[in-house]
């Protein structure tokens, strides 16, 4: 085992990530719904012995009203999900997706918190702010219709919302319950206590209902590669889960994301870095481009329009054989939809001159593609962590389950062969899968410090 | 089996309705917070056949800050300790309290129906609209502290938000999901719908993310007592767990509530109305008094702490061995608290002439106590249930694990014996216990009227 820990998550994006996962020979429409499916997809990830099952989310359908779906939604409530698998599973984290638009921060601290004491410390929530449009129509209040607000504004509000947060994780001591069953004392006194926050956007007496969870505070992971988004994860991240999708990329983004951690007086190997790694896997790479040319026949034109709702152009604007359009090559300025991950997909299509097939062969809903034998997707695994441009990588399979149990069967032991990754859990947490410590409670740091 | 079927759910109040039941000789402090012990209670309640797990909620410690605790919070979050219940139960219904003053009705709509997919048909949502005056503490915005509405304006929004919520149920066709995996049609085409609401309150466009769940719509529980509570109950609820401390109130309190039914146009009996039943139960009558002695050393002067906060009243106004204070009985308006309930236990106080010594041993935490043996018990739910004041009771163990586990074993042959209960469940789904129809889709009610 090299000293450096490979961290391997699975982003579950309803049936997979190929617009045509639901289409697939085997796979069931129903599937994104039933808690059966739910419960074997994350037991194969805990076979696997990966750190983390991950959940994306948006409060909406993420297309204009009135459109019929070509797809499965994500849509299920990330937190209930997690939940139910929380008792289905013993030790694979548990990351949720969670805006701090739509949410109140008490709410969010106090969810996360359960759900630790629940998993006994599996718990982590993945903070977003919403690029999704269609999001802030479902929360108006009166005659007034929710407007999305500038992207200022909205990480103005998550940063403040994480402070909320984390002040409640902190509203109980470690050691809070007496329970003296003798006295009758249940709490120790002085040990829970206010956190009195008023701030731009909230105003929060507490403290949290409940004691404080075996980590301390859940994981925070964070998702975006926008300016704003890197100096969020800086500031607050444990983890990050951004598209990168060319090593070059990568490494510039982990040494940005690095910088501005010690900038917040952090370690500089703070936070685990885990772009998504999506792939198409076959006994032999032959046997993994059947597959892939199998799916892309399935999804048909639908490929291009999923990549046009990426990049938020008009279909109509991109043609399969040539590049993208010449006025999003030459790099005007991103006004909507996730910033850093579309400047990522447009920056390898311009440098390495891709027509839009080619692009749709590497990249996937703006993460890294790979194409290849079980050999071939350890290698891209390998190449990237000893390059140090990531921590590992939030696997995103083309199908689920197929996609996952190949990845478990026959990519997992190679890793473990080659020392890359656990043979089995030592740890119980997933602070521990990921080699983070349990955060110490509020009387303990001040101790620390002074000491 | 006579032809009204008697419905019990089990009220689990953290480690027990009575204030020292975390002091039990059995009790762990630390098991509020502990899955282990959820998952022990809820498959005692499923091996009991009873219709439901009942969790009750405030997002606040409920008393002044800085006080230390004198027995354990309701502490987890009810939708995520339900969720975690889902994949460790296969049939028991599980009904979680949410307020409407701290929530979207999109994320509370979302959350339930995924409870219910996840669950296969057992979810269900207790309004409340909170009256818990710590809560609003906990949710201001920016310089403006959250203050309390009036109880009108806390209803009016309760009405609309459940309005929001039941349209955005709706707004999925039961046949949505097409799933022609061949022409890559996913949903049907006019399936999926918007709700375009606009009111007071709220604002929001819809559709929902996710398809109707088993029970079409998870069944409603309503709790409140006061009239705006029986209004909310009469025009929306399936279930009603409303405090009633003696029969007369009981029966009236039921005649009530048919009238408001029907009054909206539902028939007489929609409504399952199952108040608590505390209860302190051993093999003999003697041996529940000895229980309920011990417990009672064990809260000493606590219990007139406990009885004083629910009346709101000063606990030096309080004398054991006295009737109640004379401008409580003579009944001055009731400004704050659960308005019902409180009126309730004053007016048996008044009506029986009981000292608070006597009140003690006849309500717990405004519900009705009952001490005694096993027959004791299934007589005592039987006498309210054949003069049709209830269909059932939310049952409230002194002491958990061991109360609900003594009511299993003993209590639950008895009424089956007697006929009144169920020997084995006959559904799979909370309606399906609670003798409720699923609720069909939008465009199938809409055929049914005009058939």
């Amino acid at each position: 085992m090299s000293t450096r820990e490979l961290h391997l998550g699975v982003n579950v994006l309803s049936d997979g990530m190929h617009p045509a996962a639901w289409q697939y020979p085997e796979s069931d429409p129903n599937w994104f719904s039933d808690p059966a499916f739910w419960i074997q997809v994350a037991r194969t990830a805990e076979r696997g012995t990966l750190d983390a099952l991950f959940l994306a989310d948006s409060p909406s359908l993420f297309q204009p009203p009135g459109e019929p779906l070509v797809a499965p939604p994500l849509a299920l409530d990330p937190i209930v999900l997690l939940s139910t698998l929380a008792s289905a599973t013993t030790h694979l984290g548990l990351i949720g997706t969670v805006s701090t638009s739509f949410e109140e921060p008490y709410n969010i601290a106090r969810r996360f918190a359960s759900l630790d004491h629940l998993s006994r410390g599996r718990a982590a929530w993945n903070v977003v702010t919403s690029s999704d449009p269609y999001a802030w129509g479902n929360f108006g209040h009166g005659d007034e219709v929710a407007e999305q607000p500038t992207r200022a504004q909205r990480y103005r509000r998550a940063a403040e919302f994480i402070d909320v947060v984390r002040a409640l994780w902190d509203s109980w001591d470690d050691d809070a319950v007496l329970g003296d069953k003798i006295r009758g004392a249940f709490s120790r006194v002085g040990s829970i206590n206010t956190i009195d926050h008023r701030g731009e956007f909230f105003n929060v007496t507490g403290p949290l209902t409940l004691p404080r969870s075996p980590q301390g505070h859940p994981v925070l992971f964070q998702a975006g590669g926008s300016p704003g988004g890197l100096d969020l994860a800086g500031r607050y991240a444990d983890g990050v889960f951004a598209a990168q999708a060319s090593l070059a990329d990568a490494l510039r983004n982990a040494d940005e994301l690095r910088s501005r951690t010690v900038a917040y007086g952090r370690p500089r190997d703070a936070i685990r870095i885990m772009p998504g790694l999506s792939f198409v896997l076959g006994s032999t790479e032959e046997e993994a481009w059947r597959r892939n040319t199998e799916l892309n026949e399935l999804a048909g034109e639908r490929r291009l329009a999923f990549l046009a709702a990426q990049l938020s152009v008009d279909p109509a604007e991109l043609d399969w054989d040539s590049p993208l359009p010449k006025w999003l090559l030459d790099g005007a300025e991103t006004i909507g939809g996730s910033q850093g991950a579309r400047d990522i997909v447009v920056n390898l299509a311009r440098r390495e001159q891709l027509t839009v097939r080619q692009l749709l062969d590497r990249v996937i809903t703006w993460h890294r593609l790979v194409i290849g034998s079980p050999e071939q997707i350890a290698d891209a695994i390998e190449e990237w962590f000893r390059a140090g441009a990531v921590d590992g990588f939030n696997l995103m399979p083309d199908v689920f389950p197929s996609g996952l149990e190949l990845f478990v069967d026959h990519v997992i032991p190679i890793l473990r062969a080659r020392g890359l990754f656990r043979h089995e859990y030592r740890h119980s947490t997933l602070r521990g899968h990921l080699d983070l410590e349990r955060v110490p409670d509020r009387r303990s740091r001040v101790t620390a410090q002074a000491g």
